[in-house]
């Protein structure tokens, strides 16, 4: 019943969006300050970055989201505004320059900002563009791409996306953008996302959906293990879709939760794919573990490898690195009876059964493994949990971004 | 009173060493053979790799140390006999043939191997090789440099140290070879170290101070967070230089274990500047920690950073990488006390002060971080703990090295 639809976080009934170059980039054409904003008070919930150094943004944004309730999300590019020491204040003068251009009050607005650590933000150039970013505010999918678009650091793709789905007979959507290489990932490259649905569901259903999806979806998703600063994930759900509402763990939410992880896990593929410097997308799929916590720690180390993912780079199917991964992951399992495949568009290639690796053609090999996307598929054989990782190969482009970044 | 001299694993009373070229590497050139042995039989300990994924010398080579004592150490390069359906019959063989020639009885032997995993290791070249490099064997300084190149795989430059310090008045020589790229490093690049020493002590003493040892040496030495499957170090003693058996915690043992230290740390510098592809030698000083433990997993959290090792390789002083390290190490700190130094032979440069940001001339920073040797100092102004780790900035020739290995 669920089904993909166009229209980006502007889908769902009562956003509007919009994104223009306000001058925090010293590059022109890129556009650096995004607007969402509601027609009406939104149940929201947010999760945020584990790292203990939090960009000044999340400790505002907690402080405005406390009450279940936000109308707008304001963000912007090319600063982090982390490691300052106005870093605060400036994220409030964020929030209060919304409420002077749109009326909507500043402790109803989510804040977040990605970009250079340790550099003071300048509040002018967000005075400057915040009445033109008011201005073109719109409810369509075109604006939700210039918000995509401006919320991007190295990020070379937008990433949105929308599904509608049915609640009681109602029809309600659910749309989003994000942006970033990874949950645990680059510290220019914080990981921001931002889902907007017109379902009617209560601020705490809210948080227990997104926290419990978070943990098959975000934080199974790689680039580089280094957990941003900055990492945010929002939703607002404005009620508009006039659906029953969801103050229970019930079929309806369910329901929500399963278009919740569509969005989410169609993202973490977007994400990983567009990792820094990433050629491959590599998706890391273990069957068989004990417990879901084990199937999770196997597949994350082994999407986490620097050893896989230069290997996936390199197109050679090396599958003792896998093995590798597997051994470190934490994960209770019995090396001997691993089994490991790597498939793509191209094929299927077996490389270990029961923990001994078996012969293959290399040419049959390079053909599968050169492919866009790899599946890394591993078998525990010791129970019935499963989990997917997400992760991309390692580049020369990953270390070139990473040395130059700054400077 | 300790002074650093010459002859490798040679330099302690009673050992010899030899490294041949027997054809288990295709390349005809690099030895792939290497024997270590003691004219009388000695006090052992090891520590061994935590991946659950062992290679197959780790286990014959847990039976072999049982008994605290060991004669001769055999290892070869270009195949780790990891994941091999015969891997424990091959490393056996291999100590069957060292009795075979040298006399030594083959449950008195070490083994150990390091190369791919996954491929069969033939016992032909080995059987082969195993006269020539018996015959060849001598207590100097170039015979043990022929054991420390036939262990080298991705290495650059050989490894080799020794120390002479005195116990009671007898003069004590300790010595080590050793290769990879880190003990969470490579899966080709296995750290295998070997010690000889010529001290009186017990294999429960012995056995104590390595395990001690490896928790502020070889643990905290990291190229990419890959832990090995055959991670293997040991440490022979054969008691030739007469001093009074340490057998307990006196004021010889506190002596020897600082020897020790200075060898294995010797080493770890070594081991992070040769780490693959690894242009510059980074060394992470924690202090101000609240517990020892919170200084380790500081230290280790920024060498292990890629953004971190990235930006050293571009010699950009992005300080904010660093705390954002910090942040997520699972230490117990406050990032508003923390102040971060980059230190090289042309200077210093503070980065950090109180979790912010501090000014610095681009120039200034690029010169101080051209050096080969990059120091990070960190104080988390918390208490008194210190913990040093060693790495290596993160470069195209990583990528290159480890998308190609194999084919």
């Amino acid at each position: 019943m669920l089904e993909m639809i166009a229209g980006g976080v502007c889908a769902p009934k009562g956003f509007a969006a919009n994104g223009v170059h306000c001058g925090i980039r010293k590059n022109k054409v890129k556009k650096d300050l995004a607007l969402i904003t509601s027609d009406v008070r939104c149940a929201a919930a947010c999760v945020y970055t584990q790292n203990l150094v939090k960009g000044a943004p999340i400790l505002v944004t907690k402080e405005h989201v406390k009450d279940g309730y936000v109308q707008a999300v304001v963000v912007n590019s090319g600063n982090a505004n982390t490691c300052n020491a106005n870093g605060v204040e400036i994220a409030e003068e964020m929030c209060a320059l919304v409420e002077k251009y749109t009326g909507i009050k500043k402790e109803d607005v989510v804040v977040a900002s990605t970009g250079v650590i340790g550099m003071e933000l300048k509040i002018d150039p967000i005075a400057g563009g915040m009445e033109e970013l008011v201005k073109g505010l719109k409810s369509d999918g075109e604006h939700s791409s210039f918000a995509a678009e401006a919320i991007m650091t190295t990020d070379t793709v937008k990433k949105e996306a929308a599904v509608s789905f049915t609640l009681g007979g109602k029809e309600v959507k659910m749309g989003v953008i994000c942006k970033g290489v990874g949950m645990i990932c680059p510290n220019m490259a914080t990981l921001l996302m931002f889902i907007t649905t017109d379902a009617n569901i209560t601020p705490a259903m809210l948080q227990k959906a997104i926290s419990a999806d978070v943990k098959d979806s975000l934080n199974m998703l790689s680039v580089d293990r280094d957990t941003s600063t900055n990492d945010t994930m929002c939703i607002l759900a404005s009620g508009l879709a006039g659906n029953a509402v969801i103050d229970e763990d019930n079929e309806d939410f369910k329901t929500f939760c399963e278009a919740l992880h569509t969005v989410t896990t169609e993202m973490c593929r977007k994400l990983a794919a567009d990792g820094e410097g990433a050629t491959r997308l590599i998706e890391c799929r273990v069957r068989g573990a004990k417990t879901k916590e084990d199937a999770r720690l196997a597949a994350k180390s082994v999407v986490n490898s620097n050893l896989v993912k230069a290997m996936i780079f390199g197109a050679d199917a090396n599958g003792g690195r896998v093995m590798c991964a597997l051994g470190y992951a934490g994960a209770d399992l019995d090396p001997m009876k691993i089994d490991v495949d790597f498939r793509s568009a191209a094929g299927l290639l077996p490389a270990y059964r029961q923990g001994s690796a078996v012969a293959f053609s290399e040419e049959e090999a390079k053909r599968i493994l050169s492919e866009k996307e790899i599946d890394i598929e591993i078998n525990l054989n010791e129970g019935e949990y499963t989990a997917t990782a997400w992760g991309c190969d390692l580049t020369y482009d990953y270390v070139k971004i990473n040395g130059d970044y700054r400077t």
